[in-house]
């Protein structure tokens, strides 16, 4: 039977909150299981890159990662935001570490190769090292890895974090029963994004195909979903989505929308 | 016979200039024994802040970590510098991992006492966790170490980094044969500090009192000297002091200065 595995991926509006952050720290700290926490950036980035004067660089409505702001995004994702999760959560008594995908060589990518557009400093995942994964793991530490990952070149690359999430919890998967939790500020698929309490509470492929043809899932959800589908697809046991007040409730099967293949 | 084990402590100086950095980790990246790096943090943390239009706070001439500041080092130290290093060593082929006190509860600290001046967020190293670190090293890691502790209520505090490697020295050499190396800008320690051939190449407790008596080692490294003699007396087996680029000829006692006990 392999071991139950958590990864959690927390969203920016929730690091952006602090009280809502602190909450969330505290029940993650208490899960009783091996688990993974994967952050989003929140608006700090941009804040800072604004304070620092760097415009950020549009090319047909897409973000561009330069330099200036590949620099921005290493200070404020893999130093600011992670070593003060790491703080706090060793404050907690969870014994955290803080990771980029560049350190122990855990998550390599490539630097997207230009197309119609030059995205500039970002990486598309090519390697999750798991066993340096399990290792750590092993070692009693709580990964908890900020949206950033490195090309065998030496460069640093701005990656998206939900991808990074489901890339680890694929990795994991092969080896333990790997949940993937995406924790936001909402509570889980709505069917009416101005209800709160309209919460899909399951979704298959085929659930999933029907809510799709009805047009009641927000456009915005649906890369999320696909990704979380695929991610099942390729092992993950579960892939749940909630509010991140109710990671506990939703682990229980309580809150969120919970995705499975049947 | 215990397993050998470097501590490499890199300064600020290094860190700023490109190529001098390259060159150093490049040598780094090819020691043969188990290591560790520690590095300070350079100019960028200083230009950083005066970007952000962030003034050091002065007290008595001493520097003062306030809260901005104490942001500003967590992104340069923790982020910037901490994760370029990790990301370029990962491309010479070492397995780095770039760590603060914080990260696996490694380094923990307490906020310092405030007497006749509040220093801030300044940190004075409590207790290393040396089973954790070895641990890492077991695991084929290389640790990166950036000049950031913690303490147990979660605070990040701006810690020194020669007290980080001298602290990390002396725990690991409970269980290794540890041999501490500062490299700096400058070939050693210098009899005269305008020429960079005047260097000592060794010093035991009973030379170094008989320089000290002489005047002609220059003062700003007299706590860098009471600090490694300090580190001697707790077990290190012995601490180099070197310039950068001659890491490997100091390993083989070819350059900078050796100090022993005897």
């Amino acid at each position: 039977m392999p071991q139950p595995l958590y990864v959690v991926k927390i969203g920016g509006n929730v690091i952006d909150n602090a009280e809502a952050c602190t909450r969330f720290l505290k029940s993650f700290a208490g899960l009783a299981a091996k688990s993974i926490l994967v952050h989003g950036g929140g608006k700090v980035a941009t804040q800072m890159a604004s304070r620092l004067q760097i415009e950020t660089q549009m090319v047909d409505g897409r973000r561009i990662t330069d330099k200036a702001m590949l620099d921005v995004v290493t200070m404020v994702y893999g130093g600011l935001v992670n070593k003060n999760l790491v703080a706090q959560l060793q404050s907690y008594g969870c014994n955290a570490i803080g990771l980029t995908g560049a350190d122990g060589g855990i998550i390599r990518s490539v630097k997207r190769p230009v197309k119609t557009i030059d995205y500039g400093y970002v990486g598309d995942i090519e390697e999750v090292d798991d066993r340096q994964i399990e290792a750590l793991l092993a070692s009693s530490l709580i990964p908890v890895i900020a949206p950033l990952t490195y090309s065998a070149e030496g460069l640093l690359l701005n990656t998206n974090a939900d991808t990074m999430a489901s890339a680890t919890a694929v990795a994991m998967a092969q080896t333990a029963e790997v949940k993937l939790i995406y924790c936001f500020e909402k509570k889980g698929v709505l069917t009416d994004v101005e209800d709160d309490n309209s919460v899909i509470a399951s979704l298959t492929p085929e659930t999933y195909a029907h809510y799709l043809d009805s047009g009641v899932i927000n456009k915005g959800m649906i890369p999320k979903l696909d990704n979380a589908f695929a991610a099942l697809e390729q092992g993950v046991s579960q892939v749940i989505i909630c509010h991140a007040d109710e990671l506990d409730q939703a682990i229980a099967g309580e809150a969120g929308t919970t995705l499975s293949l049947v």
